[in-house]
């Protein structure tokens, strides 16, 4: 019996229970301890049958419990000997503090690792049809938080336009600012948009349209989903790859005894 | 018995079998063609045990099926009523042509989905200890090609000094020009870089140091492994969340049960 406690911060993914990893679910399945994020699936903590379950957060607009309570939660966990899973959406060190909760471990000397998962960045306009790179139209993205216009508006700004594609999280609030950034930084009005809310739900659904429609577009905010924007001329491949239907969130009939 | 094939063009990670999603398994068991990048890990494969498997690319320097072959096999297979699944590393539509892929299906009348998987662009970093983002540090990334300084050279130009981290995939061969293009942009030849090869596998190794010595870096590029180039202050963490040793790689022993 190993008494040593041990963090692990793990990736859920974008919400479908299925693009958790293999790890994810080992993690869970062995954890003692899970502090979740609001966000992540009720079927996804439901996987640790063993665990006393958390949510430790947050969702905007909402109170929650503190960076530096969670933080406390971890470690009192792991100095009791407990494996503590600190289940994350998306990729553990994609904009959601990962990075601090890491470095808090490393400063009370509690073992950590970190699980990557699938991050809404890329799965989020892949399961809406769109690559963020593609042969011809730009081979690189760049991705920024769209919690607050001083911090993306600078970053928005270096972009030039059509020289890659702009993938924005937590930017829902934003986009008129964001449109706006981008607009006056060259970009044409009717560059393709899409934002992509509650990806890898069945709640998920896409609205696309044109750069210049981006902060009026008619959005179905109903259950506060988080949403990905998407700026860039790959968003015009939407209508192509999604011509055959690709289905990203249901199993194919065909394929649905593996 | 359902006679469409189907194709799904399934991220395989970044090469631990563990980081796979359930779905990329549930496609890979009931699969019946698998066509897969030379990078996929044998595990992986194995994952199949029903299916012919063809390893159809690439790598660096050697000669491979081209692209339209590959198109031809997934289409010819689905049309004989398989399930294909085209099996990419990391996620099909970071930088993997998957775009491509999806279109070419849809052209063709093929049912086609999208499975996303655990990119290297965020997952080699996080595995050696280094977040994209960093509250204080920085609110986003670039992420490019290094596969032409003609592609890369004018994308990495637009990034201003420590605006956001630096990801750049298949730029191994390009390290001095990717150096170069960012001091000439204003970028502090001490700051920070790291070098991740083969990550996610048992070979993984990292190097960090300066973005100075990132051209003449003493790489162990033995194996031709691939590799995921990281620039930015975020860079600086590694020491500080790599001091409690994550175990990225290896299950803790108190959860290997799981």
């Amino acid at each position: 019996m190993n008494m040593t406690g041990f963090v692990s911060l793990v990736g859920a993914g974008p919400g479908d229970p299925e693009l958790l990893t293999l790890r994810a679910v080992q993690r869970l399945q062995a954890a003692d301890l899970v502090l979740y994020d609001a966000l992540v699936a009720r079927e996804i903590v439901a996987l640790a049958p063993h665990a006393q379950c958390f949510c430790v957060g947050k969702r905007a607009g909402a109170r929650s419990i503190s960076q530096t309570a969670i933080q406390r939660l971890m470690i009192r966990g792991a100095r009791r000997g407990k494996r503590v899973v600190r289940l994350k959406c998306g990729d553990p060190f994609v904009l959601g503090r990962g990075g601090e909760e890491a470095l808090a471990m490393c400063e009370a000397g509690v073992p950590c690792e970190v699980v990557p998962g699938v991050t809404s960045v890329v799965a989020a306009p892949a399961l809406a049809g769109v690559p963020l790179t593609h042969r011809g139209l730009t081979s690189g993205f760049l991705v920024v938080s769209g919690h607050a216009e001083a911090v993306f508006g600078p970053i928005l700004d270096m972009a030039a336009p059509h020289s890659v594609t702009i993938v924005v999280l937590m930017g829902l609030a934003a986009r008129p600012q964001i449109a706006a950034r981008l607009m006056a930084r060259g970009w044409r009005p009717r560059t393709r948009a899409a934002v992509v809310l509650a990806a890898g739900t069945r709640d998920m659904r896409t609205w696309s349209g044109r750069l210049d429609e981006l902060a009026a577009a008619p959005l179905d905010l109903s259950g506060r989903p988080p949403g990905t924007i998407v700026v860039g001329d790959v968003v015009g491949l939407r209508s192509l790859t999604t011509a055959a239907e690709p289905r990203g969130l249901t199993a194919p009939a065909a394929a649905s005894g593996g």
